[in-house]
């Protein structure tokens, strides 16, 4: 028994933390580019990092420390710090000698260009505006936006049947369309939980298949992509399946935030797919989906193109048949099993579906019990906009 | 010892071989939406398929004849014969039952909407225009186009060291992106040259691998690619490397003439892959390259964005390390196995190669040796444009 309810400043949420946002001169115009989570006492830490193996400094030396207790995360965007090699991983060492007494094991994290070296005088005289005493989650949160056009933020309080509670809060960011592959996504989430790092380790590595993996493609990510939780066990509370919905609704609510806030995405459109041979079919076939450009720009067209998706389902490898497929917009079928459904009518009816901001497509193998949902967005003009003019 | 020279008129260069575009009212305006190719005698048959699990209604009926020889292909525009199920076979069996008396084991192709039923009446109307005297393979190229914004068709004579001498010709459509299974990709080839159907075969599966198959990605491609393959024996002259090489030329033509056609493309890539562990590994990561929306639109804004390239590389999932690494714009190594080359200077230098229509980004991986290239062109507003209005 336990009840898990919507609470306010993300990261600081939980007892004991604090974070803040300053301008270190990185972005123009004095915009915050720099961000600090701190403890004030020890925190067990599970993570996640990409899959890329050109993976950036900050996480080689996150992993070169082993599995220590850490209070202090320092997080600048504007430079990734990858394909810099050990002298990037210098660069972090040295920024972090630079840290306030009371740290402990720094972790350091970074968001930006790919290939260009930290410029530390800047970030090191950033650093030295932290004030360990703030508790501005919202104003860490816009300091690590890159793309993003919103910063995102969020926390609950989760009470259990013992009268105890504890609370879990996070900021992330990421907005490179659909896939985490096409920009970093950084992810930092607090808890006062008590709960050690081996079973936290467990109940994240679950939790991030049914989210921020339902957004990208299988090992297909950035040099950067990282979620760090930090636990520091002031509440004295928890309980491992009220830790682990809570930990999935705050990493749902900011998957699905990511792709909201998708590089000129204008839909959310959560992929369906039932009825294949297994869940890991189910999820090959949702991905392709979510990835494919020509379903991307029919969604942004409000082109109900059916033909495209069975299409994208064929040609993803997954046992699938033709004549058992079923295929429907929200709850119009087009395609069932065989039968065309498809007239002027029902592409008038489709079409209304597709002008929503939200909807679903859903698609039935017909072959088994395997099923998986994935969540993608269109793809338009402000996309090419964007990664077009990125660097400049 | 042979020699291979240009020669013209497409499918029609090789002797004994006719073919005509004409207009059954499908596209608008009375554009050229049918072609047929005819061979006065029978022809061996070789073919290679889209690996789409829903495969098209003309593909399922072929492969239902079994090994027979044809000399007769009927190809419509503007209607996929996808997703109709027996239905769409029925259709064809009705259409090709108007073929005209000369024709033996008639075998029809389609490209264009999928999940809609063929248009018969207007197809038989349509086939009474055919004169199988005519040998206009530009007017059948012209009407087996689609979002091609030109046809596509190229032939070669080829002359053996005994004096003897075969043709071999093509005509082709395909225009989504670089990669086959963003649209249908159709491909005829004629020869005249005495090969058997078994060799023609294997040939055939030889030089698709580096040809059409190196601007897709494996098994990703639209329910309809076909390449076919009609060899009527005319000439009596036959040598296999000479008949591979010309096979080869053909298809590297045309494949690259589609991603020259690439919906909205305004450059072509070559993505030469070097020093990986294998072959495929090389494959794996220079179709990775030609597939990313990050690298495609920096190209679109002639970005040399190498930290893009590096990332790429390092989410394909093969064997490299950042400090092995090697990647350079032309002859403009801009990442050298750990040293970075690029700087202001050099950005200019590479800016510059990237305006060009054509040019190559080279990858060594630096661990092994093995090698590909893919092809692919960049994504601009374009693309999306197209896309997102297609079917209306």
């Amino acid at each position: 028994m336990y009840n898990i309810i919507y609470s306010s400043n993300g990261v600081c949420a939980s007892e004991g933390f604090f974070a803040d946002g300053v301008s270190a001169g990185l972005k123009k115009e004095n915009a915050k580019d720099m961000a600090f989570i701190y403890s004030d006492v020890p925190c067990e830490v599970a993570s996640v990092f990409t899959t890329n193996k050109m993976a950036a400094a900050p996480i080689r030396y996150f992993r070169s420390l082993g599995d220590v207790k850490s209070n202090f995360i320092v997080i600048n965007s504007k430079n990734a710090n990858a394909m810099t090699g050990q002298a990037g991983i210098e660069d972090i060492k040295e920024v972090l000698s630079h840290c306030p007494q009371e740290v402990q094991n720094p972790i350091m994290s970074s968001t930006g260009v790919i290939g260009v070296r930290l410029p530390k005088a800047k970030i090191i005289d950033g650093m030295k505006l932290f004030d360990l005493t703030k508790r501005d989650s919202a104003s860490a949160s816009r300091a690590i936006m890159t793309t993003d056009t919103f910063a995102k933020e969020i926390a609950f309080k989760v009470s259990l049947g013992d009268g105890s509670s504890f609370n879990i809060g996070a900021i992330a960011k990421g907005a490179g369309m659909i896939n985490p592959a096409m920009a970093t996504m950084l992810c930092f989430i607090t808890t006062d939980a008590k709960v050690m790092r081996a079973e936290m380790q467990e109940v994240l590595d679950e939790v991030v298949k049914t989210t921020f993996n339902a957004i990208s493609v299988d090992g297909d990510t950035s040099t950067n992509d990282t979620v760090f939780v930090l636990a520091n066990g002031k509440s004295g509370a928890y309980e491992r399946e009220a830790f682990k919905e809570a930990l999935f609704k705050v990493m749902h609510f900011l998957a699905l935030e990511m792709v909201r806030d998708g590089e000129g995405a204008t839909k959310l459109v959560t992929y369906k797919v039932t009825g294949a041979r297994d869940d890991k079919e189910a999820e090959i076939a949702a991905k392709a989906l979510s990835d494919s450009l020509l379903v991307k720009t029919a969604l942004f067209g409000e082109d109900p193109n059916w033909g495209r998706i069975a299409s994208t389902i064929g040609a993803s490898g997954i046992e699938a048949y033709e004549e058992k497929l079923k295929i429907s917009f929200d709850n119009l079928c087009v395609y069932d099993r065989g039968e065309i459904l498809f007239d002027a009518e029902m592409e008038k009816k489709c079409a209304v579906v597709m002008q929503h901001q939200k909807f679903t497509i859903s698609c039935d193998i017909g072959v088994g019990d395997g099923s998986f949902k994935a969540y993608g967005c269109d793809l338009g003009h402000e996309y090419v906009k964007i990664n077009a003019d990125y660097r400049t």
